[in-house]
Formats: structure tokens, sequence, C-alpha cells
């Protein structure tokens, strides 16, 4: 069964919470290797040759990768805590059954054509997102990506070890980049753009991903008993995240963006212990880079602290010509931008021509279990792929070197 | 070497946290353990008899326990996370090497006289504090201890299997209490009274333990992506949370009580997700218990949720007569009350007749790796301790029943 809906089944029980009935589907875990060999046996199904770059990112090829430069489409299987079952999956489930339609179809690629998996796309276990696809094009490198550690203290690089990898190989990979002509990454609408259009259509082209970054405050306070210690004589970090919550609000709201503070860590967090600190990260972003870029010093002021940069990504604008192109080909479909990021984005930053496809999601509501796709939305997508890649990978397209 | 501090130094290094050189010993975990057979071991060696009560409370006694109501000493050997090396243990050390200088001296008690070791004091692993004391005195039932849960998910019951316990045994332990006829529980100080008092005195009685409680905040909100959902489609119940802490700063203010939120729950704690949910706890107590009770329902209505008591002790004075008496005894020594409980506390609120003994703390601070005492106000704390035994155990005093 190679339908998007029966290929997400059959994963829907890897990493699955039973509490909150999300995804715990973190870089590196069994749940990650679970992933990856459904990939590679499902690619491997449809007659694919199965490889990895330097980073570990899977490449599924049909055609002579080297022949000339290729047609890829892809997403990742990793999941933020909690996530949902379509971000990042549907992307992956959805290329492989367009391929499968299209050898189904009797169609031959004019160039060589790949689905890949991209390792680490949420960042969830080491903190910086895309990791797969930054340190494969050079946009993090790979020192710096080997010394992330996760909430545990174990470094990216142990946990390749005890993945059975060697980080020694992990690096930007010049032959994996060089095979790459164009990618198109199909992924779930993450707002509820399409959901709210009057035009009753499941599928949007992507134009644009919003500036984002992740920086954390590291709060410092005094550990004392909360019993015994005079409110006058408290040095408590606590006070300090509440004003970095309420602000990042209210100076997101003046300036346009959106700000988030979704993950604190409380030392010694006891319930008798007034903290020693606090972190709180801060996620934001905003159609306006110098908008988001501005925020970040304000808030700095109103909690007294210097917050750490832990990444930043400028305003990313897909392969304009191509979006149009794309969504000429798919009957006028709407081009929206987003405030998610994607290894797609990454990409289109290292030079790559890239496009994106959206597939509608009803209430917008991402991240979470109750994230949604109805099924016929997920088989237009596929649809609007399968053209997508039918057009790309004809004789008449030429693609352009990178 | 049965100095106080000897015994001090035997300890220094079972639930050491590199980091932060604070100590992490918790309630029937393998540090817990060593700390016991440490406890048993010592005791033996001064010739004690060692015995448990149904809850795991360690006794021991110097002459028979059933032949009159004893004269008991002790605290706990349990911290909280990143605590000190002296909230718990001065007490106990002192009382082993206050029975070994009464001994060396040739002392012979009129009446048994014990040292005591309470376990979970702090309730840093199950969340409530003083379930040993409250166990064993009726204060709290067998059931909702054993059913308490920490961090993991592992429950009371669950931990006493796993350390080699039964937990159908647990429960209030009449025949135990009936061999109480006083305790004594020498601390350090958690505030820095004693330290700004213009008399220097190393030692101080207690008069009475403030009111104090734990409530539970669970804030309800909608996870989602922290970069396509609008700030105005949000449910963040990270704002609640600054909202409690905020206004539990300023209501304490208001009232002349102490507020804090010490620990935090995160879920799902992703840097890039609008949280699902938050929980906060709240620390507070006071001098006055109505203004206690008040500000629960003022914050209850700044968040808009019913918060749930974990626990709650009234107003608790300890033995008026026996703290004169102390007082006088040890040349005139102030009576100061407290804001942090203890297991005397939960004795005396059940009728037993109790007595505290401060040790000296120059800076005040407590739960917190900097928490200190000078060896010397230590050893005046032993001495304090030993004149107080040989007091309540001499011929002359006459122990009135509980």
């Amino acid at each position: 069964m190679t339908g998007v809906t029966d290929l997400l089944e059959q994963i829907a029980g890897i990493g699955r919470v039973g509490a909150s009935g999300g995804y715990r589907r973190f870089a590196w875990t069994r749940e990650d290797a679970l992933l990856r060999e459904w990939f590679a046996g499902t690619a491997a199904g449809l007659g694919l040759e199965v490889v990895e770059d330097r980073v570990g990112n899977q490449w599924a090829w049909w055609g002579d990768p080297d022949s000339a430069p290729g047609i890829v489409t892809g997403s990742h299987l990793d999941s933020v805590p909690d996530g949902g079952a379509y971000d990042g999956p549907l992307g992956v489930a959805s290329s492989l059954a367009a391929v499968a339609a299209l050898r189904d179809s009797g169609f031959v690629p004019s160039r060589p054509l790949a689905v890949t998996n991209f390792v680490d796309e949420e960042g969830a276990r080491f903190g910086v997102a895309c990791s797969g696809s930054r340190v494969l094009s050079g946009a993090m490198s790979a020192d710096r990506a080997l010394g992330l550690r996760d909430g545990d203290g174990v470094t990216m690089a142990e946990a390749l070890v005890s993945a059975g990898r060697d980080p020694h190989q992990v690096g930007r990979d010049d032959e994996a980049l060089a095979r790459v002509g164009t990618f198109v990454e199909l992924h779930v609408e993450q707002g509820r753009l399409l959901g709210d259009l009057d035009a009753d259509t499941p599928v949007a082209v992507g134009s644009s991903i919003w500036p984002h970054g992740r920086w954390r405050f590291d709060l410092l306070g005094e550990a004392n008993h909360a019993g015994t210690t005079r409110l006058e004589d408290r040095r408590d970090p606590m006070l300090a995240l509440a004003e970095l919550v309420t602000s990042a609000r209210s100076i997101a709201a003046r300036l346009g963006c959106v700000a988030t503070v979704g993950k604190v860590e409380v030392r010694p967090n006891g319930v008798n212990a007034i903290p020693s600190s606090v972190s709180g990260w801060l996620d934001a972003r905003g159609p306006d880079e110098d908008d988001v870029r501005r925020l970040v010093p304000l808030l700095e002021q109103s909690v007294g602290v210097s917050a750490v940069e832990e990444s930043f990504t400028p305003d990313t604008r897909f392969d304009a010509d191509l979006s149009q192109e794309l969504a000429g080909l798919l009957g006028g479909v709407p081009i929206v931008g987003t405030g998610a990021g994607h290894d797609a984005g990454v990409l289109a930053t290292r030079g790559f021509r890239t496009a994106m496809l959206f597939v509608r999601n009803p209430t917008g509501v991402s991240h979470s279990p109750a994230e949604h796709a109805e099924p016929e939305d997920c088989e237009a997508g596929v649809a609007a792929l399968v053209a997508t890649l039918r057009h790309l990978a004809s004789g008449a397209e030429a693609v352009p070197a990178p």
C-alpha cells in the first residue's frame, strides 16, 4: 500500500506518547532509528537506491544521481515534543506516494529524482532546528553541531556514537549537494490561511519564510529558603522570567512579530526553594527582519541580562519564478508565506533552487497532537506533487546548476 | 570521632552534586540508603539500639524504650534539590554527638533517650514535606502517602518496593508514638535573626512555626506552533504563569506573607511550541494564618484557575513552658519563630511536647549550597543539646504523658 494515508498509518505507532496522543520522535533516538528503517525499507520497496550523506540525511534515488542535477523532494520524520502526525511525515509520505504513482503510470524521469528524509529538522533534542540540512550545506559547522547538548547533557557526537554512527564523518557534503538541482518540500500548513481562504483550495505554493531565531535568557538569582527569606532579601529569578514572558508578548505585538517563551528550565526546581537560576528560551519571528532583530535588545533591557543567540535565519525567499510556474501548473493555487522554518528554507538560503507546497490544515493547529489534515487534502497534496515532479523531471524542463 | 563536624564530614560526599556543590538526597533513593546505613552504624557504635517504625523513621535508643516515655532528639538527613550540608544533618549529627558526650561524661539517663532520623522531611521527591512524621503520627494517611508520585511518575509505594521495603507495613505507628515523651529538634537557622541580633548568641530556642502550605496551579492552554500562530489566536499558559509569579509576590507583600513559585513544569517544553499547559507550585507562609489563607483565592482569581492544595500546616506552637525553661537553662538565649516547617512542628500539632533549638546561620541562606554554620557555633549547639538532654533525662524532671 503506497497511498499517503496508508504510509502515515504504517508509522503511526512510532514515538507516540500515550498521555497526550502526540509524538516524541527526536534525532538519533530509538524512535528515530525505527523511522529511518521504515524510510529505507519503503524506498527500497519502490525500487529506489537509498544512500546517506555525511550528516545522516537519507536520499532515495530513482536513476543515477551523478548523471545530472536531480529533482529532490522530501521533508523530515522527527517531531517536536508532543508534536502531531503530519509536520514532516506528510512530506516524506507524500513524496514516496508520488514516486509510487509516477512509477505506476509508466513515467520515466528525464533526470535523477530523489526522496529525502532530513534528520533533526525540529531541533527538539539539541536545540538548533534544521541541523541536518544546515551541516549538509555548510550553514552550520560540524564542530558546533557535534558539541550541542540535549537536556540530559548528551552531546550530538555522543548521541551519534550511541546510535552506532561515526561523528568524525559529519560535515558539509559537497558530493551530496552537487546532486541537488531543485528541491521541493511538501508540508502541512501550520497556520489556517488555506482553511480561511474563500477559494476552496487544499494546496498552496510557498513564497517565503519569515526571519526567525531562538535566544536563551539565563536569569540568575540566589537560591534560598522559601519560608525564611524576607521578600526584600530575595534575588528570585522567577520574577525575571515573568517579566521576560510578559514583555516578549507586548513588545512582539507592538512590532508586528510573534514571540514565544515555550521552554523553561528552573534550577533546582524545588517547591520550597527560591531558584538559583531560570533559563527561558525565546522564539521570535516576523515578516520584517529589522523588527525581529529589534525585539531582542528591548527584552534584554527589560530583564537586565544579555541573551545567547542559539540560531537566526534571515528572511528566506523560495525561487520566485519556480513558485509562479508551479502555482500556474497546479491551476492557479495561491502563493503564501509562512512563519515556520523548513529544510527547504536552509537550502534556499544556501543558493539552491527550492519551492514548497502546503497542504491545508483546517484548524491551523501545529506542533500539537491536534494537528490535522483531511485525507482528501493529503491526496490532493500528492496529486500536486506528482504534477510538479512530472513537470520538473520531464525532458522539456531545463534545470540550472546550483 | 564523634564531634559534630567530624560526623558531618563522614557524610559530606553522599549525594553531593558536582555542578552546584549542593546535595540531592531524596527519600528512598540510593543516597538515602547510604545515609540510613551511616546513621544505623554510627548509632550502633555508640551502643544505641536502632529500630525502625512502620514508616521507616529510624530510632536509636539508649535504655529500654518501653520503660517510660522517652526523651527523643534528632532531625532528618534528606535534602531539597541542591540543598546545603546543614539543613537536617546538623540536627542528626548534633544529637549523636550529644549522646556520645553524655556517655563519655558518665551520665546515666533517668528515662530512655533516643536519637531519630525522620525520613522524607523535605518532600523533595514526592511533594509533601514531613511525610515521615506525618504518617507516623496519623497526620497523613498511608494511602495518600503511598500514592504520591515523584517527577518520573514513580509512586512512593513503588519507591519503597525498589528500596527493598514492604509498603503494606506503612501506617500510623502507635507503639512508636507511645515511646515519645518529649521531642527536641536541633536545626540550623534558616533566616539570619541570630546573625543580626546584637546579642552575640549562637543558639536560640524556637517558639513557633508560621502557618504554611503548598498549592499547585495547573494552567491550561493550547499547544500550537510558535511561528505560525497569530498572537490573538493563542492560548499561551506561560502568560498565566507570569501573572501567577508577579501576583504572588505583590499580594504576599501586601498581606505581610512570603510567597514563592520555585517549581515549574512546562509541557511539552519545546522552544518552538506554545505550551499546552504549565504547572506552577506556590509555597506561601506568614505569621498570620488568615493572611496565608487569604492569599490563595486572590491568586486563583488573578490567574483564573482553582489551585490544588498539596499540603497545609496551621500555626504551630512548641510547648511554651518547655521553651521558656530551656531558654533559661541555656543562659537566657532568645526565643524565636520561623517560617520553615519541621518534623518537630508535625509532632507539636499532634499533641506531643516539643521544643526546637536553632544554631546560627551567619548569612541566613538555606536550601542552597551556600548554607553555612561556623564549626564553633555547631559545637555550641551540641553543648546546648547536651545541657537540654541532661536536664530532661535527669531524675528531677517529670515528663508528662502525651
